[in-house]
């Protein structure tokens, strides 16, 4: 056994949140990318994560990829069931930072309550809600996916945006203008942040 | 920006489990540890735990009380529901292996077909399953809890080795006899498993 442990019996938890970050070297905070379809949560997402990576952070991103196969795979996209799935996924997020993890969710997240529910979850100041924020025009005219399209033509039901409410952010610690900055300059926005906030250590230049 | 990315557009993950790895320094496993109540899994688990952390290594575990309070907190003691548990502890368990996290699970899991899903759920070998054997009457004078007298009471229905089954596992890649070896015995045991498949690096002395 290392160290001084030998005569240790454990029944409880040793090695929590501070002891991994410690290790990290970084602090853990939830990163909540919210905005309409195509407004580039998941690309911005990923980009952060990158840069992250490179400068040594543990990091995860969840998006519908990882997450409505998998954990909530039993889940519709109803009211109530959207609803649940973003419960899920704070609840998990919850455990990625008592992991020591700098997580990143990528969902649309449309009702100010849902994000607010979230928020309350984690310890104060963990939770860093971003803004992509988007015209609805930029949005679809890009459609990526086909879905403002399907949405128009009624064939997707309650479609965020067009035929169902997106609640904008009243007080998002970030706003990101993702239709006029480029992705390196959202990037920076939220790395800076990340650095004033002590959350990652080292020059705030990107 | 850092590196040569500038001119890159992300769409897609660039961070994967390998590069999460490599930056650890260690694999990213699944330990799961199963047994009767009172057996000692989460007692090892912790152990365990406090080791690998001793050695660098980026750790999670999972237990009743980080998960049936916030993820599965919606979930009842039912034969139904417990499958479920088990269902979103494993489709959560692959997560952080993707993060590049050693998780640890400490739930008795008592049917073989629950714990089979969950390893056909990651990739192949990176489900570690560990029994924590140990006679049910040893576990029964133990009683930290108290809840074998409450079963024995018939206060608590369908509870594992008294009026509900526990499926030993017949192919555990560890079998901890829990009440014969001392905790240093059980954690040296696990540790030794971790080193010679390669999962951690260095000594395999505990």
């Amino acid at each position: 056994m290392t160290g001084n442990s030998s005569n240790v019996v454990w029944h409880h938890a040793t090695v929590n949140r501070q002891r991994r970050e410690a290790l990290n070297g970084h602090k853990s905070v939830l990163l909540w990318f919210t905005g309409l379809s195509g407004a580039g949560k998941s690309t911005l997402a990923h980009a952060v994560e990158e840069e992250l990576h490179q400068r040594g952070c543990r990091t995860f991103v969840f998006d519908g990829d990882n997450v409505r196969h998998g954990l909530c795979g039993d889940l519709s996209f109803s009211i109530e069931d959207r609803r649940e799935n973003i419960r899920r996924i704070g609840e998990m997020s919850k455990l990625f930072l008592e992991a020591g993890v700098i997580a990143l969710t990528a969902f649309i997240s449309p009702l100010r309550e849902d994000r607010q529910r979230v928020r309350s979850l984690v310890p104060h100041g963990d939770f860093i809600e971003i803004y992509c924020r988007c015209a609805i025009g930029t949005c679809e005219s890009r459609d990526v996916k086909g879905l403002y399209k399907k949405a128009r033509a009624g064939e997707i039901k309650e479609f965020t945006g067009i035929s169902s409410p997106y609640e904008e952010p009243r007080n998002a610690e970030v706003v990101v203008e993702t239709d006029t900055l480029s992705l390196e300059q959202s990037v920076a926005l939220v790395i800076g942040q990340l650095c004033e906030r002590g959350v990652i250590p080292g020059g705030c230049d990107v």
